[in-house]
């Protein structure tokens, strides 16, 4: 019995998220019937993050056990060639039976896009959320400094959640302009459900000059979600990247909800 | 009575390209019905640049004239409440009334995005083209010196042109990198129909290896289109800008077709 691992690209706009649901196609589902086909019995992947509807992904990552004739680094072309054109493996490989994505300490980077202008523009409205407001990047960078570090982000879950603890651990936020567009660069060790998104709801307001940067540090602090900016919308959410870090304590639970 | 400019940007997927078709929706037509919608009798704009089906912009021009009460400036919002998402109008102005988009000497710059890897990649791929090729951006990079000047660009146009002469100059072409993305910056005063397409499929012949930065000086003095290479497909254009240049001169003639 191997363990084979994919690296999975895909627009999420036309996707109910990536955990197979009762109702709506999913990235899971998906992978799930394509797998199933080529190996000709059932096979589940087990997923690193289980990012919600219409979110995208540069780079997701699925395991999956298999013991058939089939060589691991095969596994991509038999899938792109049962995959719908809006999700592609990048890459696939064998790694160790015991090999669990969401029992490892990695660090999650996710981007979000605000396109901020008095028109949107069709070409980045796929992946970007617009605003009409122009935005005071320097003040998002100033508040967004409050939330880096290990914290309770309470107020920054979506209340629904089923983490058994608020606290993460946020690496960096990087703040990058080109043109119109904010790109909101977030690395963590795992984040809680709908927390890139509002963060960046919250950096918004901020930007907009409806929040000071030190009303992060008392939203921070309230552990309230009602205290934070509004949940922005998924198309302006991408996952770049999953990387192993060194330090092999993991504290986050499998039951993690992602954004 | 007064002819006002419309500043129009748009994803070009879902439509059968600029000019209005008796088949299919086009961008000049949901123009043309919003803008009747608005003024309450028949408008027909004149657009600056004809794209062909599935080709996008971020500024294309068209022009209209209108003798009611609403100022030019308001029409970019009222055409944005009233048209699709994949087309907004970024701004709207009065012009004076002997002003022609076609008829003025501008400086039109065009995007061709070629993805460059051994998988496509979803959230690019609605606007580039993907390539399993890998590829030598240094010999594009000297094939297309022998493009750029005034030449007969017969060998670059689709056969079916009405172009009455099918010599254009080519300003400058520009080819960036960044990742596995290669993007061709093409200007110039006017092109031939499907000319960019052309030219990005001939530069990426020399790119993968199948032509030499040579045959390109060979395939342009040939002037025969079954020469140079394939007319990459319409989903990688973008219609960047269009400068109006100090040179009033202009040879280019309404009937031109543009890519």
């Amino acid at each position: 019995m191997g363990r084979v691992l994919l690296r999975v690209a895909y627009d999420g706009t036309n996707y109910n998220g990536w955990q197979v649901q009762d109702n709506g196609r999913t990235i899971e589902g998906e992978l799930n019937r394509a797998l199933t086909d080529i190996a000709g019995e059932e096979i589940v992947v087990i997923g690193a993050s289980r990012t919600d509807a219409g979110v995208h992904a540069l780079d997701n990552i699925a395991v999956f056990d298999y013991d058939g004739p089939l060589p691991a680094d095969r596994f991509m072309y038999a899938l792109n060639a049962r995959l719908p054109e809006d999700i592609r493996v990048q890459n696939s490989y064998e790694v160790t039976s015991d090999y669990h994505p969401r029992k490892r300490t990695t660090i999650k980077t996710y981007e979000y896009s605000i396109y901020s202008a008095k028109v949107e523009l069709p070409i980045v409205s796929r992946y970007s959320y617009h605003t009409f407001y122009s935005v005071d990047v320097e003040k998002m960078r100033e508040a967004a400094k409050y939330l880096v570090g290990e914290h309770d982000f309470k107020s920054f879950c979506n209340v629904k959640t089923s983490a058994t603890t608020t606290v993460r651990e946020v690496v960096s936020i990087d703040i990058d302009v080109k043109g119109s567009m904010i790109v909101l660069r977030i690395s963590g060790k795992g984040f809680l459900y709908n927390m890139v998104r509002i963060i960046a709801g919250t950096l918004l307001e901020v930007g907009r000059g409806a929040l000071t940067p030190e009303d992060v540090k008392k939203i921070l602090d309230g552990c309230d979600r009602t205290l934070a900016g509004p949940t922005l919308p998924p198309c302006g959410l991408m996952l770049m990247s999953i990387t192993e870090t060194e330090d092999e304590n993991s504290n986050i639970s499998d039951e993690e909800c992602v954004d």
